[in-house]
C-alpha cells in the first residue's frame, strides 16, 4: 500500500483532472475489446473503484456517485485500469455482468453507426429496459 | 447527402457538444479492438474526418485542427464512426497506419497499468520518437 493517505494516494495525483475534478473513463470488455461506455470519475469514485474492484463513476447529471449496476445489477468488475500518455483519460477493462452496459438494454452504449448522413442503430436490444430497472419501480 | 448545409448537416446537430463546442473521440483499432487514444473534435474536425476518411482532431492545447499523422505519417484511416446513447462520445474505428498511435512511439497511448499503487508502463516502444518526428526537426 502507498504511504499517502488513503484518499490521496500518489498515483491519483498523477492524473490530470479537469477543472471540475473529473477524468473520463472508458469501459472496455476485457475479453473482446468492445467499448461499452464512457463516463466520468472524480477522485473518490476512482479510489472506490480500485478498492471495491467494480466501476464506480461520478454522475455529472445527478452530482453523486454512481455505482454502475446499483439498480440494474449490471455491475462492471474491474480486471485492469490503464492511463494514457497525457494522464487525462482512463480505461477500465471490465467484465460486464449481465452482458448489458447500456440503459437501452444493449450490450454497448455505442450502438449507432454513421451511415449515409444518419446515425443508424445497428446493435440489438438484448433486454427490455423496463425489465432491467423494474426492481426500482 | 443531407439537405442541410455541408458545414451543419443534421447528424452533426444530434451530437451533444460541450460548452466549448467539443466532443471526445475514442480511436479504436478496427480489427483488434485495441483502444489507441482519445482526443477531442469540434464540428469542423468531425466534418473533415468524414469527408477525408481520416481522423482529424481539434488540438485543445494548440487551438487548431490536428490532422493525425501530419508530422508522423501515422494517419488513422476511418472504417466506422459510432455515437453513444447520450450523444456525447464518439468512437472512430480506424486502421492505424505505421502501427503507432502514441507520440512516445508505442502502439497505444494507454500503455500504463495501475499495479501496486503505481502506473507501470507495460507496452513496448516500437520506434524512437526522435525518428518519428525527425522530418520536422
Amino acid at each position: 500500500m502507498s504511504q499517502a493517505s488513503p484518499s490521496q494516494p500518489d498515483w491519483l495525483d498523477e492524473i490530470k483532472w479537469t477543472s471540475d475534478g473529473l477524468v473520463p473513463a472508458i469501459a472496455q470488455d476485457y475479453e473482446t475489446g468492445q467499448i461499452l461506455m464512457m463516463a466520468w470519475m472524480n477522485r473518490e469514485s476512482l479510489v472506490l473503484t480500485v478498492q471495491e474492484s467494480r466501476a464506480i463513476y461520478w454522475s455529472r447529471s445527478r452530482q453523486k456517485l454512481w455505482r454502475k449496476g446499483e439498480e440494474s445489477s449490471h455491475v462492471q468488475q474491474i480486471h485492469e485500469i490503464r492511463l494514457d500518455c497525457d494522464n487525462d483519460v482512463i480505461i477500465l477493462k471490465v467484465e460486464q455482468l449481465g452482458g448489458i452496459a447500456c440503459h437501452t438494454g444493449r450490450r454497448s452504449c455505442f450502438y449507432r453507426v454513421l451511415n449515409n448522413d444518419q446515425w443508424e442503430a445497428v446493435d440489438p436490444v438484448l433486454k427490455d429496459p423496463t425489465n432491467i430497472y423494474k426492481s426500482k419501480s
